[in-house]
């Protein structure tokens, strides 16, 4: 098989990618070692940015988005027994849209599908050749096949744990930035109305809760929990004392139960790879970075590392120069560390860390008190969450 | 002898306090261990609020500080080779002055013996008794005789190693919250024009550094050190070496050089002692909370709490009521806390920590861009700084 592209992954990254360059009429192919209804099926939160909004409604895939997301003009902060509402329209004149991101997956698969783009689902033994040179190539099996794809460019939008990174072919000089945190979100999916219109994230020194909304009858509550601990260890009535104990000393404002349907615990970590770009291979989203899910920024970097990864491969293609290819990475990493910068700071502002000391847990308090007293930082804070920043 | 008020410590806080309680009619003995030429010649930073400069104008103290301080509109920040200025007065509408601590301690010496104030320098053993009844008192020797202050009410101004806080008279329960910082300042005082006409302070792979002017013939200038390092340890030319490695890559400023007069370390700590009050002892200022110096709060810390005290004790001896000054300790802490939560913030940001990982670095980096991206920010940075908020 020959492609312009070869983009290693069909997560929301490599989907969309792949559809920004077909409408620049720049052909691709996409690898997925997991089969279209397990992606479907993956059932991750999504807070859309005003950008990212405008990014997926250019690429005609925003109908459904525009029609089922909840525009959110504002979330709650909740410690010290009161709430405090971040006011994101008033302070910034912009808002988001709470649209999960296996629905945007979903709205990207249909389209890519419709226009017959190639989305090869379930391959496995993917490897990655000759990316330093201009003739990279691609090498996995298929229906029990080997296949080969010929190609200009790779792009390695497999995530974390995928092939790609490991094959960039800098290695010896790549520089990587992590922090692991001691702890971990314990997420349920409720069978419910909602308890709160707006999103509520909850410092408590028992730990953080995150109140947020599914669709009408669906709640999606997370805790934070130890990132070992085992979901077998959580009876539902459990985690209801829990969640309970963390949210409700907030101005009598009550938390809704309902049939816990799902639950789950993820682990958290900060990460960046750098460069995102050696020889013929691009890294975007989760294969090059990672956040905290505190900050909301996980879909929303990737829907911008493809925008300008999209600008630099059609500037290729229509004048022939590699000029917006090479500042690739450059420029996707300062939009990276902000948004780094920004979910390690929630992330700081609304976790308990055991080993903190009492000057350092008084020093958090002061900080989101300081958020509640002052305008120009809770701007800051709202200008950094819709992306205005 | 006998006094409405027993006041430990001449420092700025005793001083401020024994002054305003006179203007007030209210009478007050000060005691202080060392001579009024130490005092005076305790050579120490100032950057006043606009805050702090009302009061001691109010206090009819402020002639010499209105004539000789600088008026500062703004300062620098200098990181990644750039300096980025923060426009104080055309963010917040309100301004600094420099000047330095020792003289406003001069002034209020002044103005306490023109008044017939009485100051005690030179006293020892000085010890405070039943301070939790309201027949407090303090014994102590001056000139080699014993002698005893009885009280209505005793003020602890005699900064973090007095007599004061180790006597309050509730050590069972009190809370102390304490971070001390694996760095120091080394000061030198330098006969040379001013290098800046603003503060600059600069983040720097080595360390921390801070230009400062003292008068238009002497400057002030700082950099982060171990704190456990001898001054013996750096000669004129060591000195010089750091001060230009750290300072100037800053868009091809200069550092003016000259004859090196003084040399010292200082340590450095964030600390709060709570509650500030019990029975009849009230603490002020540093017996009750250190920051560290990189806000440039403590001179201002200590005069609000001078004012919160004074309106207590006004409230007591004109309407008989404890009311006020039993919300002493409430009130003065929401200003401490959000000044050392300031102070933390700028050590944090503006210092190398030598255990800091490869991502907290870049976090550091990407904190300091923000602030010079995000007029928010520069807003919140500025009204802290200037005490707006």
């Amino acid at each position: 098989m020959r492609s312009q592209v070869a983009i290693i992954g069909a997560g929301p990254a490599g989907l969309l990618l792949s559809h920004l360059l077909h409408l620049q009429g720049i052909s691709s192919i996409v690898l997925e070692t997991r089969s279209r209804a397990d992606i479907e099926a993956t059932i991750r939160a999504g807070v859309l940015e005003q950008g990212t909004m405008d990014v997926l409604t250019a690429a005609g895939v925003g109908e459904r988005m525009r029609k089922e997301g909840a525009l959110h003009h504002g979330f709650e902060l909740a410690f010290g027994g009161k709430r405090h509402r971040i006011d994101l329209h008033g302070l910034t004149g912009k808002s988001i849209t709470v649209y999960p991101q296996h629905e945007v997956l979903k709205d990207l698969v249909s389209a890519r599908l419709a226009a017959q783009g190639t989305i090869l689902f379930e391959v496995s033994e993917v490897a990655l050749h000759d990316v330093a040179t201009n003739k990279p190539y691609v090498t996995f099996r298929h229906n029990g096949e080997a296949q080969r794809i010929d190609a200009d460019f790779v792009a390695g939008c497999d995530g974390f744990h995928g092939v790609s990174r490991p094959a960039m072919p800098d290695q010896a000089t790549r520089q990587d930035y992590q922090k692991i945190y001691p702890f971990g979100w314990f997420g349920i999916l409720v069978e419910s109305a909602p308890s709160s219109e707006e999103l509520i994230y909850a410092q408590h020194d028992r730990g953080f809760a995150l109140v947020s909304t599914r669709s009408p009858t669906v709640q999606r509550l997370y805790f934070q929990c130890d990132p070992a601990d085992k979901v077998d260890n959580w009876s539902d009535d459990r985690i209801w004392a829990e969640l309970h104990a963390r949210l409700e000393n907030h101005d009598g404002w009550k938390l809704k139960e309902g049939k816990i349907f799902q639950k789950g615990i993820i682990g958290m970590r900060s990460f960046v790879s750098t460069p995102m770009q050696a020889g013929r291979l691009f890294l975007a989203g989760d294969a090059a970075h990672i956040v905290p899910p505190t900050g909301a920024k996980g879909l929303n970097l990737a829907v911008s590392d493809v925008k300008v990864l999209t600008a630099g491969l059609v500037e290729f293609y229509r004048n022939n120069s590699e000029a917006v290819l090479q500042t690739y990475s450059e420029t996707a990493l300062k939009r990276i560390w902000r948004a780094e910068c920004f979910s390690w700071t929630m992330t700081r502002l609304l976790h308990t860390f055991a080993d903190a000391t009492p000057f350092e847990r008084e020093m958090q308090r002061a900080e989101l008190e300081n958020i509640a007293a002052s305008p120009a930082l809770a701007t800051a804070l709202a200008e950094n969450y819709v992306g205005a920043f």
